[in-house]
Formats: structure tokens, sequence, C-alpha cells
């Protein structure tokens, strides 16, 4: 009876086994048989299979005879393919031997490299590469690795010996060895080695071999491995298999080389053969840098049948992976082979060109092209970066809060920004920001605030206004007062340079180089794909018309959010807003609010103008009413100083008076106080003023022929009954309009599902409601206790320490808040099937989050303006990837 | 054939009708027959059946001939048995006319009383009765019911005559009307009945009977009462009877007369017949103490007959019901009828005495004695009440946070309180309190805030220390500084007097008289039952070894909650604390807690002692650290008032400095900042001291030969990775400790369920804890987006609108927080079946949550000490009410 097959030869255009044979081959074996099948020149060898691995065990760790005689044959071949020899003093042969088991366990299980070198191998391969240090430092390495994996000798045994010897001899790096140091360091370690393993270094090629071969099994079972196995549920009895490959040598002469190449143009994405290489060399000299690489079109002149091969298997690699590769090669004695292939990394400019010439060239499909763009990453095309290659002074890190990079000058105070910002570049540096800073915030370039998360006020603000800006930057301190800030010991002050990066979150000295974003045919041309495959709709939060505009150029389908408030800071306004909350009494309120209806009026005309019949969801006044109001503690030193100095009585009085208001008003966790639909319910005329200029707004434009489907949105219904009673209000008031406008329009009346008790009783609201929008800025907070301006400290620490993955703010937490909104649709339509439900927190530009929509069955996102083409492509993926998959909703 | 009986006859101790016949005759029906063949005798009449309301509608608004004939005969009945005649000028008969559905709809439906009068039966009425203002006042009565009800006359048509006529005679009270004005007043009433309805009064008493009767089946379908039933979805072809009855009179000479009384005493629950009655009068003189009536036992020597009867027929009454009974009895020319019984309203003392005295006499079972306490009202037995025949001036009405009675002189201060608390009766007033007014609160006799909820600080601290507090009491403004408050318009100084009652809400000027609290033996046989009937521990929340005493005393099964940082705000400790706080490294911080350590180790053997072998439940530091700090607005104002007054610069920079930490510090939010776990996370130390000192406090005991089960809580975990993360150090410290002590011992480690995430994701959660504890206050504020310091103002707003029923951080909120109680008790489960589940919120000590926490399956519940008698018979109510009864969990 035949013996099994133990062992499986790859070379010389043939290999034994096959891509899909990865039980028994592993991954990685499986993967050089693949590809030598398919004519890939990789270094030849042969691969042990997992079988052995179990007999190994089985054996009382040791390999069965049967087993050794197999490999023995299949050594003999690659010998021979090489006309090279393992052990031999003349022409010796290196091998690596690594493990690989069916399922990728990265770094968890040994490798050893250029394994054969010995007293006896190592002049032969200063014969055959003519480089004596290369030689001399690829066997001092390849004792310290031996000795560590397969001897057990600990790694800082070899560091001591080299730190001493730099020490000796007055140098600080390992490049500034000589070759005799080298030679000189092999005898200190094989020395070191017998006193600590007990025995020589092993000198002979087939020894070291099997030695090694046995240390990849066994490191099967040690303990990291194991670890890792049961993390990622790997089962324990599947084993590795050992893959013995040749070395292969650049640097035997002029016939040898070693390079790295693309096959399309990694930065601009354009059709060509990109890449550098240099003769004689091994594939460090390239990265080192000590050697000027050429450009790779010169090898068609130096070695052309090699280049000739080159394109062709590079084409063919293309071809076969169907995305763009990043190679790297080694010529030997006119040989080619191929050490790595893998998809090239490239820059958002380029993915988008290669997804659409792709399509193009009949190499991928639509759906495969708008797979391959990383949303995130989209951002590179819509706002200005950071040159890639200008040095950076990073002086701290903050959050990535809203993206793109400003440079300009730091002023700390939003009134200066305001005055200056439109002759000078200026960062705004503030401890935080608050409603109050919003002109000075858009008159600056850029954002740096040392407190509050991804969705404080600042980093909301940014978003929406496409503005840069880092957030809750815990290294810098800022002092308001004296005009300057400290991060990393040294003081920036007014005036002084920096640079933000918002996609990063660092905060860099000085003014560094920016690039603009372009647009390019292609990114128009794959967006009209991505809104074929998509079926959720994609809107924007924007409350004034420019923000509107900017957001329908992005392509957003109406508006999610217009919220309110934030018409209410405007300067012209602000006054009869602080009226309206001054007032103790209704009639006083309400005069105030005669005031303010126009204004708003003419916010929501211009608004639903801009969205051309798009639907335009309008939430009522939300926030806490003292954050219109000058601040408590302030007014409380200046009254006080006031009086300690003598100020003028009547003054005095006037602003005690206020701050006995604003006392009144004050509220120790204002996120869960007095606001949203509260508001509305102690005070029906604002509802009542809000909800008039709404419909007056409408029935003007429906006049003028315009569609128009406003959405009115009652926020932070917790209770059924507080929809209810605002409902009721809002019809009341929008029938009132309509009859007075003689005119009868369709509006719809919804809720925001933004606390844990509305998505837990959402059947009920549904019963009230029209449409839902899932406020998870607000449910993230109220789900996990977390306030959004307080928890970016100990938010970053949870991440820096492993508790926590992504920051909730920034990334949808799908098993937590993700459950609640899940609940929150599937009770929803249980009273009301054909309810509408919508995202409007700033998870609906986060890609991941996006898709968690999608498949929650939601109809719509909104997001910031910026973030919508991110949400489009997003959606889009989830479209792609879910078809054909049953969508579910909670497991 | 027989024709169908539509008319039903009862009196003379015989009835057609039965109990049990509701659906034919409505409630009222069956209950007149029920009581008439039981013996009672109630004022003869008859019912019409429900049947002929469904005839009436059908034939056209008018009822059938057959049913006529049958009314004109039990008519018959009525006057022989009563010797009385419907419109007889001698001796007339009066009626009353009243509706009755099967369902009782509470004034939904009409009622004519006096029926039967007309200027010629008047006067037969007055020689009957020898009353002629009373004869003359029933009459113009009758007119403006009969001609409302009936005849559709405006209510206001009647009102405005007799405002007229006031004014004309220059009187301002009905009572101040002659028997000759009354009798001008019915000419009048006849005018302007003709005017108004076009028709004349009727006179003829079959043609009232005829009208009134189909008034009430008119009324059967009026909009009040189709809303009502729709409300209380009752089915609209039920139909109403129509009861028709003999009115008796008390004041036909000296042979009649009227009283009222009780089975037992209503004050005390002693077994003694209890009342008062007035010869020849009215019910009306009675209750108008225009004459004073006489003890009910002169009855005995004045009519002995009748006396006897009243006797035998309540007791018969109270054996029936099996309750005390409140009745109301009217003696015409010697025969008793009874008017009205229903179960005695009863103090609480009276409730215990009663429910433990008819267990004996073998009337109600164990469980209904029970279930007759109402817990809620045990408070009266615990605490001080005050006097209820007192009379007050209230002058404002807050939150009823901790129950009880208190009176003293008003402070503004907690160190005033603290230092005058031991000689003085001291009420504490505040705006709100804060952790370092707690030495106050503990000398004074009660506390009064404006701001906060039921769980503001005031009100927990204040029911931990079984303290009358009104809390968030909206109506008074403090002034702290100038020592006043100002509340309905009168300023409360300094040193003035008032009274609070806790259990209200109110808030009385000067010194009420207060009645102190009396436990009964009664009360602790009621007590071993309640407990022998019950499957729900009940625990307390107690932070010392006094609490915790207290809590014993009353029953507890073991500490639910003990909050580690309240012994941090002890004098001796605060400096301590503030140390730990201030410091910026970590070597400072261990330094600071290393002080702490021996203190923590000594509260918590105290508290563990205590309990003698009950588990104590240690929740670890929760508030967040800015709490032990001075406030940073204050801080604030002196560094701006010292520097602007020109203080000494070296004391400013120290307070600039502190100030500095305080605002590092500083939270928007702090409700949801860095608290709970998050501390124990960023600053293992903290964690690490307190386990220590847990442990070496129970090793300690221990070995003084005590049993010791100590319970470690992670407070405000929402991630179970938090969890792990404080688990790990627990059980590190946990095992060094016991190493050290050469001791081993159990401990338990489990979680607050605090948080919507929490709930959501109690699976994973459960898998690393081996209890949780519901913390319903904070799931409240996070369920609802609550803050219970700033909420207490919309939510008053809320109940005094209807738009909420109850107060969520009073009563649990079933239908929303209970929803994640369940999800997390069940999930929790799912992973860990054995889970102890119990609640430590402020709920844990209110009834309907108590039931609400039995039905849902937790183990136990824990509560302040003074709330564990009532969290034991509720919790015994809801196993009696749930016994057969399958528990389900979610539907």
């Amino acid at each position: 009876m035949a013996d099994n097959k133990y062992v499986y030869f790859f070379g010389g255009g043939k290999a034994d086994g096959k891509g899909d044979m990865k039980d028994l081959l592993g991954g990685k074996g499986a993967g050089l048989a693949e590809m030598t099948n398919a004519g890939i020149p990789v270094p030849p060898g042969f691969t042990i299979t997992t079988d052995v691995c179990a007999l190994f065990y089985e054996n009382n760790m040791a390999v069965p005879a049967n087993v050794e005689a197999q490999m023995k044959e299949y050594l003999g071949k690659l010998e021979g393919m090489l006309n090279l020899k393992l052990g031999d003093a003349e022409r010796p042969m290196l091998l690596s031997v690594r493990s690989g088991a069916k399922f990728s366990m990265p770094g968890m299980m040994d490798t050893v490299l250029n394994l054969g070198l010995s007293d006896a191998t190592i002049r032969g391969l200063i014969k055959l590469t003519g480089n004596e240090r290369f030689a001399w430092d690829s066997y001092r390495r390849f004792i310290q690795m031996f000795s560590n994996v397969v001897m057990g000798v600990e790694k800082e045994v070899f560091e001591h010996i080299i730190s001493h010897e730099k020490e000796r001899l007055g140098i600080k790096l390992d490049t500034e060895f000589t070759s005799e140091n080298l030679k000189e360091l092999v005898v200190l370690f094989k020395e070191r080695v017998r006193e600590v393993a007990g025995r020589d270094f092993p000198q002979a090629g087939d020894e070291q071999l099997r030695m090694s071969r046995d240390a990849v099994f066994k490191s099967w079972n040690n303990p990291r491995a194991i670890t890792y196995r049961k993390l990622n549920s790997i089962p324990s009895n599947l084993g590795t298999a050992v893959n013995i490959q040749a070395m292969v040598f650049g640097n035997m002469g002029d016939t040898s080389g070693t390079g790295v190449g693309f096959t399309r143009n990694p930065s601009t994405g354009a059709k060509e053969f990109y890449g550098e290489y240099l003769t004689n060399a091994q594939g460090e000299d390239v990265v080192a840098g000590t050697r000027t690489p050429r450009p790779i079109a010169n090898l068609e002149q130096e070695m052309p049948a090699v280049y000739k091969q080159l394109r062709e298997i590079t084409t063919r690699l293309e071809q076969h992976y169907r995305d763009i590769q990043d190679f790297e090669f080694t010529i030997q004695e006119n040989t080619l082979f191929m050490l790595q292939t893998r998809a090239g990394k490239r820059t958002t400019q380029a993915a988008v060109k290669i997804a659409v010439d792709m399509v193009k060239e009949g190499l991928i499909s639509k759906e495969e092209a708008i797979l391959r763009i990383e949303p995130n990453q989209l951002d590179q095309l819509l706002h200005p970066i950071i040159d890639p290659k200008a040095k950076l002074e990073v002086i701290a890190k903050g959050l990535p809060a809203s993206p793109g990079a400003a440079t300009g000058k730091v002023v700390f105070d939003a009134d200066e920004a305001a005055a200056r910002g439109d002759k000078e570049k200026l960062i705004l540096v503030r401890t935080e920001t608050c409603p109050d800073d919003i002109h000075g915030m858009h008159s600056a370039q850029g954002i740096l605030t040392a407190r509050g998360g991804m969705t404080s006020h600042a980093a909301v603000v940014a978003r929406g206004m496409g503005k840069c800006c880092v957030a809750g930057c815990e290294d810098i301190r800022v002092d308001e007062k004296n005009r300057k800030f400290t991060a990393d010991g040294i003081t920036i002050k007014e005036n002084d340079h920096i640079t933000l990066d918002g996609s990063t979150g660092r905060v860099i000295f000085g003014e560094a180089p920016l690039i603009e974003p372009t647009l390019s045919g292609d990114f128009a041309e794959i967006m009209t794909w991505v809104d074929e495959m998509r079926t959720l709709k994609v809107r924007a939060n924007a409350d004034i018309p420019r923000d509107a505009q900017v957001a329908r150029e992005f392509g957003a389908e109406g508006i999610g959010l217009c919220r309110t408030e934030h018409m209410f800071f405007a300067e012209d306004r602000l006054p009869h807003v602080q009226e309206m909350i001054l007032a103790d009494n209704v009639e006083d309120r309400e005069a105030a609010l005669k005031v303010l209806l126009p204004m708003q009026r003419s916010d929501f005309k211009g608004l639903m103008r801009e969205m051309k019949g798009y639907p335009v969801t309008i939430r009522l006044l939300d926030p806490p009413l003292h954050e219109f109001l000058p601040k408590r503690e302030e007014l409380m030193v200046e009254v006080a100083v006031a009086k300690a100095t003598g100020g003028d009585a009547k003054k005095i009085a006037q602003r005690e008076k206020l701050l006995h208001r604003v006392e009144e008003l004050h509220e120790f966790n204002p996120m869960l106080g007095h606001r949203g639909c509260r508001l509305g319910i102690t005070y029906p005329e604002i509802t009542r003023m809000q909800v008039r200029a709404i419909l007056e707004a409408a029935c003007e434009l429906s006049k003028e022929g315009q569609a128009v489907i406003p959405e009115i949105m009652i926020p932070l219904v917790g209770h059924v009954n507080e929809l209810k009673n605002q409902k009721a209000l809002v019809i009341e008031t929008a029938e009132q309009v309509m009859k007075e406008q003689g005119i009868t329009l369709e509006y719809l009346v919804g809720t925001m599902i933004e606390l844990p008790r509305a998505a837990v009783t959402a059947d009920e609201i549904a019963k009230e409601a029209q449409f839902f929008s899932f406020g998870t800025n607000d449910l993230t907070q109220t789900t996990f206790g977390f306030s959004r301006d307080d928890s970016a400290k100990f938010i970053r620490h949870y991440i820096d320490t492993g508790l926590m993955e992504k920051d909730p703010f920034a990334v949808l937490d799908q098993d937590g808040v993700g459950k609640l909104v899940a609940m929150g649709v599937e009770k929803g339509r249980s009273t009301r099937p054909d309810l509408k439900v919508g995202i409007c927190g700033e998870h609906g530009g986060e890609p991941s989050s996006v898709e968690f929509c999608h498949n929650t069955g939601l109809n719509y996102v909104s997001c910031s303006p910026y973030r919508v083409p991110i949400a489009r492509i997003a959606s889009a993926q989830a479209a792609i990837k879910s078809k054909g998959k049953s969508i579910s909703r909670d497991k």
C-alpha cells in the first residue's frame, strides 16, 4: 500500500497541492501552491502537512520516519532545482521555516530564517554574494533567531552582548558594526549559546532543519497560540503545517537584484507600471536608503527578459486578484522570484480612479468598485489634508472631531475670530465652545478645544460647517484670560501659528503645508452607481439655507434635522430670545415670541426653498433655556466684584436681577433637565410660535408654486403623553394657520427617539407619531450614562486601555444603543407598520453605523452635509453586502 | 303566556331580585335587593330592569305599556307598605329616582330626589314633619333638580334668581332664607320654568315619576356617559336600570330621628359601638352642627327596640362585609331604615388593631388582614404626625420627600443647625442640600428645600435618617444670605417657627401640635404573619452602624446598599478625601488613601458586626469627586473678589491653585460624568483601598467568630468590560488580604444595574456578576432623561396637568423603567440561572414597586430603614395576591 503523502512540493511552475487545500496545507501552504500553479515564480519549497502535526504529538513529539523520508526526498528536489545544497560550503542553500495553520494566527507561532548558515557555509555565501558584511550579519541574526525559537535562549542574552560590544566599540547603531565586528559577534553568540543551552550551536544544516520544523510544530501549543485560538474560536485540533522555502538572494552579482512596485500609480490611480529596483542588492538596501534605487522602467534595458516576465506576472496578478498589486521581487542570477504581492495601499483619489477604471476594463463589477472605497477616507477628497510629505512637529493629540486640516494664527476669543477672520486665517482655541461662539467658529479655519467629546458642541457645530476640529484635547491647557495655551511643554501665544488635523486629532506647531481637495469625474461617476445600489435615503442635518445648499450639492435627499435653536443665537435675535426667557408671565413671553416669529418664518422659508420639495424635518426648540443666557458663575463673579469694589448700585441691582433669573434656570445636569418637549409643554406659546413660523413659511412657498412637506419633530419624548400634548398643539396651530392662509397642505408630526424610555415604549409612541428619528447622540448619552461634554477624558482612557474598542459617540454602539434602536423600530412598526424611521445623530454619517441602520430597516440616515457622500457610499455598501441576506433585527 | 318581569320590588325584608343579578338590575338595584333579603331595612322601592332601557330606545324613547302597568302595580305596593301615597295632599309619598348600570359610572347619569312634591303635597309634608322651612326648602330643591335634569333648564337660571333674592333681602347664605322666603322662591322658580321650558312645572306625582324615569334612560347616552364608557371599556349596549325608592324622613316627630355610626372605634380600633344621632331631624342637621348630636348609647334609653335592631343590623353588616362599617340610618315613626353602609375609614393604628382582632374573631384570614393594611400609611405608626384636629396655616406645598412631621425654629445653615440642634428643635431650610450639610440635617428635626425631587440629596438622606423632609418646594424662595424665606407672601425669618408635614409636603406657619407614634402589640403580631407570607427578602440601605441597628429593629434581613462615600463626609475624613482628590500623582493619592483605610475598615466592621451574619452589600465609591471639593462658583467669586480688593497674594495663589483643580474636575452633567466604576477604573488605587478595608474588616470579624458575607458591588457599570476590570482588582486585592490574614472567607462580587445599557446587555454582564442590584434611581434618571435634581419643577407640572400620573422617582415606572428591569432580570438569568437579584433604589420601599419586584422575580428589595416595615407588608401582599398566579415577566 502506498504511503500517505505528507509533503507537498511547489516550484518550477508546478505544485503538488492546490489553493483549496487549506485544511491540509494551511493557509500559507495552499497560497504558495496556488501561486506556483498560476505560474508566479515564488521561491520553491515544500509544505509538511497539518496531518503531520497530529502525528507529531501522537508520536511523543517526534516526526515519524516515513515523513522524514518524504522530506528528504523533496529537499533533494529543491537543491537540484536551485543548484544549491543545504550545508554545502561552496553553494549553500538557505531556507526559511514557517508555520501556517488553516486560519491565520499572525505572530502566534514560530519562524526561522536563513537556516543553513554555519561556520562552513558562510564562506560559500560570501563567495556567492561577494558581500562579507551581509553574510556575517545574516549569520548572527540566524543564531539569534534559531537559539531563541528552537533552543529557548532568551532574546536578552544576545541584546546584552550587542550593547556591550557597541559600548566597547564606541558606536550607537547596528549599522555601524563592520564585517569584522559582526564576525566577532558570531563568536561571542556561539559561546554564550553553549553556556546557556548547554550544547553547541548546531552546525549541520539537516539538524538545523529538523530542529526548526519540530519547534514550529511545538509552537502550535504555546500559551499565546492557545489563548489566540480561544479568543478567535479556532479549534485546537486543526494543527499547523510547516512551510520550508528556499531563501533567494538579490545580491549575487550583477545578474541579481531586488525591487518593489505597484501595478498602477498608488497616488493618482493612473494605469502605469510603477516602482523601483536595485541590482546586486537585498530588499533591505532598497528600504534603508543607503543606495538610490532606479525607476523600474530602467530594468527594461538592463534585464529585458526579466522585465518582460515581471510585467507579465504582475499583470496576471492584478487580473487574478482584481485589484492594484503592491509587489516585492528578487532576481537571483537572472531568475525572477516574487516574494510578496498584496492589494496596494492607495490614496482615496487613486482608489476612486482605480475602481472606476477597473469597472470599465471589465475587471470588477460596479458593486465591487463601490465596496473598494473606504467611506471614511472620502474626507480626503472633501477637505484639505496636510501634505503627507511634510515634516510635522506634533505637540498634542485630541479627538478627530471634524475632518480636514487647517492652519492659521491662534486666537482665544470668538469675537476676535469673527472680527479678523475675513482677512486672516485663524484657529479658534477654547477650553470648550458654547452656542455664543458660533460666529467665531464660523470665521475661523479650524477649532481646537481642550474639553468635550465627539458630540460636544464644538464637534457637532464644526462638522455641520464642514470645518476642521480637534476636540477634547486633554493634552493642552488653555488659559483664555492670558491668551495662551500650553502643550507638551511648549507655550503657544495668541497669533502663533498652529495646524490642526481634524482627521487624526493631531495638533501641529507651525504652519504645515496643506493640499486642497479636488473632486474628479470618476468620483461623480461612482456616486451615480452608489445611488443606483442603495435603498437607504440620505438626508442632511442643516439649520440654515447655506448648509442646505451644500447638502444638496453633496446629494442629500432632504433635511433630517433642522435645529431651530441654532437660529436663536444670531446677534439680532439673541436679545429677543433672552427677553422671552426672562419674561415672568405669558404675555411678556408672547410679546418676545412675536418678534422672533417673522425671523423664524424667513429661516424656514429659505431652508424649504433650498430643498426644492424634498422633505424638511424641523425639530422644535430643544436645549435648556439657560444656554441662551449669560453664564451663571460669570455673573456671580461680576456682581460680587462690583459690590466689593463699590460699583454703580443701580447697575448692580439690574445685574443681580438677571443673576436671580439665571439662578432660577440653573440646572445641575442640564442634559437631563428642562429641555426638549418639556419646554414646549411648560411654555406652549413657544411651540405655537415655532409651528406657526413653519406653517406660514410652507403656505407662502406653496402659494409660490413650490412643493413643500414640512415634518415637525417633537424632541426628547419619553412618554407618549408628552407627544400627545405637543401634537395637539401642533395640529391646532397648523389648522389655524392653514385656515388663515386659505390653503391646505400636507405636513407630518413625528418625534425623536432619543431616550431609552422612548425606545422601550415605542409601540405606544408610534400610535401618535407619523415618523421616528433616532437621536443617537442623546440616546448614547442616556444609554451609557455618558455626558458627551464630560466623558471624553475617561472614554479616551477606556480606548487606550482596550476596555472599549470605539468611542460610542463616533461609532454607534450596536450591542447596547443599537439594541434599543432595533427595539424602537420593531415596536414602532408593530403599531404603525408604515412608520417612517430615520436617524439624525452624528452616527448617521459613520459607515459602520450606516450599515447598521440599513440592516435594522431604517428608511433614511441624516448627517452633516459634508458627510452626505460618505453616508451614500456606506449605505450602498450595506445594500450590496446584505443583498440576498434576510434582514434580522436583534440576535 | 306570562308577561316578562320588568320591575323588581324590594322592601319589608324581602326582594324579588338577588345580589347576583347585576346584569338585569344594575349594581345598585342588585345591592338593594341583597340588603333587603339580608334583613337590612333599606327604604323600600323597586327597580326597572336594564332590559327596559333597550326597549325604551327601540320603542322611540318611550316605555312600553306593559312595563308601565307593572310599574303601577309596584308603586301601589310601595304606597301600601308605607301608608303614604304619591301625590296625596295628606300623607304624600316622596321618591328618589336613580340610575344604576351593571358597572358603576359615578356621577355620569341623572338622579332626582324629593319627587312627589307639589303645591298640593307640600301641605301634607309640612303636617307630617311639622317643619315648614324644611318642606319648602325640599320643594324648591326638587324644582331645581327636576327642571334641570328632566326639563333641560340650565342650573344658572335658578342660581341667578337665588342671588337676586339674597341681594334683595340683604343676606349672604342659603341658610338665612326664612320659610317665607323659600316659599317665594318656589313661586319665582315655577314662573321662570314656564318661561324657559314653555310649560308649567308638572304638579302630578305620576307625571313627575314617568318623566324622571325616562330622563334616566336618556342619560345612558348623554355625552359624558358615552365618554366615560369609552375610557373605561364599558360596552354601550348594557343599558341602565332605574331605581325608584321611597324617601324616608327622620323629622316626622319624636319617634323619628337620624344618625351615623361605626361598628368599631375608627380612631383606636377598639370593638365598641360608636356614633351619634338626633331625634326629629334630617341627616343634614347632624352634619350642619346647628344642633348637638347625642352619643348613640343614649338611643338605647330613648328607643330601646330601635336601638336593639340597629345593633343587630350593624353587627350583621360587619359580619357580612367582614370589615368595620360606617353607616347612616334614619328612623321614621319608630321604623329604622339603613340609608348607607360602607367600609369605615380608620386610622392606621385602628386598621392594624381591627385586622388583628378580626383574625382572632375568625372573621377574616391572616392573608385578608394583611391585605387590609395600606402599607404607605404605616408611616403614621413610625413617625410623629400632625394632630388631625389642629387648625393649620399652610403656606406652601412641596414634595412629600420623607414622612413624619416636625416643628421647630427655622435655620438656614447646616453648621448653625449642628451647633444648636442638641438644645433646640430646628428646621433646616435650604435652596438645596449637599453632602456637607449632613451634620446639620442630622441635628435638625426636619428639612425643607426649595429644589430637588423625590430622590434629591435632601430626600434620600432624610429618608435614610428617618427624618421628616419636604423637598422641591417651588413655592418658597430661600434667601440664605439674609437668613429668610418667603412663601405665599409671608416672610419667615431665622428662628421663626414652622412645621413640616413630610407625608403630604405641607409647610405650615407656626408650631403645630404633633402626635408621637406608638407601636402596638397588634402591629408586632401582624408583622409576624407578614413574614410568614412573603417570599421577597427585605434589606435596608444603611451606611453607618447606627442606621444598621435601626434597620435590624425594623426587621431588615441584610444591607442591600452601603454607600461608602457617605462616610467620606465626616469632619475628620473630608480633608484626607480632598487630599486624595487633589493629588496629581499616584503616590500622593495612595498616601491619602492609606489614612482613609483604617477609618473605612472600622466603619465596615461596625456595619457587619451589627448585621450579625446577614449579607452586607457594600458599593464602591460612586459620586463624582468634585462633590467632595469646595463649590467652583464660590471659589471663583472668592478669588475674583480677593484679587479686586487686593487680598493677600500668597493666599490668593493657594486658592487659585485649588480653583484650578476644581476647574479640571468640573463637569457639565456630573450625573453622567466621571463617577461610579469609572473612578475605580481610572484610579484603581481607590478600589484597592476600599476592597482592602472591606476584606480586612471581614477577616477580623471572622476571627472574632462572627459569620460575615461581604457583597462587593461595582457601581454604574454600562459595559461588561468595566465590570471585568474592577472584578479583577477586587479579586486580586481580596486574595492578597486573605493571604495576609491567613483566612479564607466567602465574598461575592456583583454590580449595580442602573444604566439602560446594563439592562439591555445584562446577559453579558451576568457572566461576570454574582449578583445584580437594580439602582432604579439612576435607571429612572437615564431611562427618562430626568435629572433627579432638576426635574422636580416640570414633573410637578406634568402631574398637575395629568400628563403623568405619578412621580417616577417615587413610584417605579413599570411601563418604561420596569421593562428594562424585567429585561435585565431575564437576560441576567439566561446566562446565570442562580443570579441573585435585588433593588436598592428608593423604590425598594414603595408598595406598588415592591409588588412589581415580587412579580418580576427579584430576590430582595432594599430601602431606607424606616421603610423596611412598609416593604415587608407590601411584599407579603404581593405574595398573597400572586398566589396561584404564574409570574409572567414582560408581556
